[in-house]
């Protein structure tokens, strides 16, 4: 099931310029558009003449015109304008989700609109911060359902088996990780430590590293699509006092995972590097280490997606390092009590 | 629900000569073939013996014959060989449609033979008229109901917007076109005035219009797939007296519509300029600039029928230009009243 | 139905060397790896942790390790390593299929493990006779029912048809073949006796032939999926005595079908000639050109199916030259009789 009531990334802000932007969110297929005075906006993407996607469009002063025959529609989904009469009907409308723009991006709320408090929204101002955090963004469709990608960001012992070539290394530093993990009203929050570690092959490029480095990665989840990760490495020994913010290698990333269907998501991730800030190839490299390494995890998790479609999941058995993917997990599930009962249709 | 007892367009005549062609029409896999002595037929597209389609066989002197172990199949269906046996069972047979040869074009009748008068067939005697309407003619597969394309052409209005830079123009001149509908038994006709209009961009490419004209489109409905259309257009001031059959520029366009599934259909189309009769060059363009604007009408019917697919038309509203379209839905409810009730594993 | 209690060909034993291979055999996704020790197995190519395909995973020292999360199994489906935890729970396991190794192929029983009695694979040593029967092999994935294969063997007569370029020729040859027909407690044997007949071009490529041959073909059918062939041509004339193993032209085809699916199967099939057996040319000269052929098969069987899931096979009707084909289809139906009744969910 779901959750329709939360914020969700719905595109890059700088999706979403002068044409109009097709794309589904759980479920729904939105028509995401920003009119003549920068306002982005979404509507669903269906005209409500006739049926075309509103998304094959235009945007006009007056707002987003359909591309079939011209009716065209406000931010708030109320019709403006029907070609060849003047009366338009109070029925001539479509439905509007609410839609902020923060933080270089779009946030939509496909639930009920009465509950969407801009205040729950995940701050992330590192996006605006570009002398200290230069950044890069992207989005990686996935087809598999959000939340198996969250599960993958939960039980970060994949690192040393799908991306054993590239950010992981050797699997033992990550089996092996010192984690801390601690329970936050709206996800968790973890730590992995580990410590005198062989530096995988993205940490030697970015930084360097000729010899063994103490590694640390932070990760915060906030239900139901967010996480924030904030990773950093320096010489062995020098985590040795547990201060570890002026760390020869440090960056950011955000990844956020948006439903597109049930078994299908968008996959939003972001890197920031805050280390050699007058080098844009730093930016630049980062970013694509990264992206090479989400590819791996697209293929894992289209392929886990595959099986748990056709077998289901009842007979799995949890391990020892699910502990932070479980609690996630419970999480979502008490988000989901809250959801109103699914009609039946659905 | 499609409608079987009706004449269809199965084919152009010539795309059917020395090779059978598969063809699903209203649902059902068709084979149509020539036989030697020049008779197109259609009969349903699988052998009797082991199911494979007789499309992939070939024509011989006794008609068609199956690929995979010979059998052979006369016009009427009827098996009148089977390799390695001089009996031929009674129920070695396959279906077989009512086929007319007719104005270029194969007609079948998808439902009750007994009902299919070929009388009923729509005349279009200007494909055998080549000299005073030369002509070219194609056919594009949509994945889009028949109706939606039925549809897209009762309601003239979006000429404005999905072909505004070819055949359409100022959106506003088909919008304040003056209408002339007609009911007729099978259908309607209607007649759009656009006097003292700025002529769209295949206009002046045909006719080498530099002001403002007369314009003038006649459609005839017939149900349930033909729309035989005449457009012509003058120079402004020309058509004061009604008169409009001398005028320099002049067009036909015949479509039909054939349904292949309940969610996609055959658009058969032909072209044919009564302007500039001695250059060939003037059926060639006009054929390019209408069938390059018949594939923006695919895109735009083909989103519509995934959104349609998807979240239905209860809550679509109709709009003032819809009237010939609304007219052209109801004589089609009266024809499907005509109808047997479908089979309950429809 | 499909029969699960029988051995079925589930790879060539060259296509599984140092990776694992993903197969679907009888609707369930399987994997096959060698492990260190040269033995080969199959398991559920799902890991029983969090659901990922074990052939995205590698083969190390200990067994078949999940790409994932590094979680091994050994050939039985026991999990012998699960990083970060000492302690193996019972559950976590995976199901494994009796595999035998015998004849250059990977036989897997997808039924009851306690029935897989591996003297109930059909032998086959011409595979291991390199000297006297050199051969080639490969696997064709085809979008029809394995039966449909099978039955495409059981009536030659379509060679004439399908092959007439080919390996066929005359299609009389095979409609006027004399059949001689012997059931088997497992299946079926018979021999198509071609005297005094024109070679087919694939004959003449690979013998020399310049006048007419006789021609005997002898199949046997082992169920549910093995047809051996044993083909032989010599100058029209020669076979007045009954005597054939001495031919001009001999050959050996093997052919497997197994089901991947309801509606797909693969083809394994090897050639082995008997002829020239100096020359490597003559082995894949006949390889090329059987090939081919199957190809052809393929494209026939393929629209078959397609005709046959849509429209059924109810009304079909069977002809003389089908009666190999319906003994064959009768042992299949005695055998599905021994299997366990399938779950309502099936």
């Amino acid at each position: 099931m779901l959750i329709r009531n939360a914020w969700y990334v719905a595109a890059w802000a700088d999706e979403v310029a002068d044409r109009p932007l097709a794309r589904r969110i759980c479920n729904e297929p939105v028509v995401l558009f920003r009119d003549r005075e920068g306002h982005a906006h979404a509507l669903i993407d269906m005209c409500c003449h006739r049926g075309a996607p509103l998304s094959l469009g235009a945007v006009t002063e007056r707002g987003l015109q359909c591309g079939y025959h011209g009716l065209t529609f406000d931010g708030a989904g109320a019709c403006v304008a029907i070609p060849g009469q003047s009366h338009i009907p109070e029925r001539a409308r479509v439905r509007a989700f609410p839609l902020v723009e923060r933080d270089a991006m779009l946030w939509i709320w496909p639930g009920d609109p009465a509950r969407a408090d801009p205040s729950l929204i995940v701050p992330y101002p590192y996006h605006n911060d570009t002398a200290r955090w230069p950044h890069r963004h992207t989005m990686y469709p996935i087809k598999g359902a959000a939340m198996l990608m969250v599960d993958n960001l939960m039980d970060l012992t994949h690192l040393g088996y799908v991306h054993v070539g590239s950010i992981g290394g050797n699997p033992m530093t990550h089996v092996e990780a010192r984690m801390e993990t601690e329970r936050t009203p709206t996800g968790l929050r973890f730590t992995r430590w580990m410590p005198n570690s062989l530096p995988p092959p993205t940490y030697v490029k970015a930084a360097g590293f000729t010899g063994r480095i103490d590694r640390c990665q932070r990760f915060e989840f906030i239900a139901p699509g967010a996480i924030l990760q904030w990773s950093s490495a320096d010489e062995a020994g020098a985590y040795a006092n547990g201060q570890v913010d002026d760390s020869r290698l440090k960056f950011r990333l955000f990844h956020f995972l948006t439903p597109e269907t049930d078994t299908s998501c968008f996959y939003f991730w972001s890197t920031a590097n805050g280390y050699r800030l007058d080098d844009p190839s730093a930016t630049t490299q980062l970013f694509a280490e990264i992206g090479a390494a989400f590819e791996e995890d697209r293929t894992v998790v289209e392929a886990q997606q595959a099986r748990m479609s056709e077998l289901g999941e009842d007979a799995l058995v949890d391990i020892t390092t699910d502990a932070a993917r479980i609690h996630m997990r419970r999480t979502i599930e008490r988000l989901a009590q809250t959801e109103p009962t699914p009609l039946a249709a659905e």
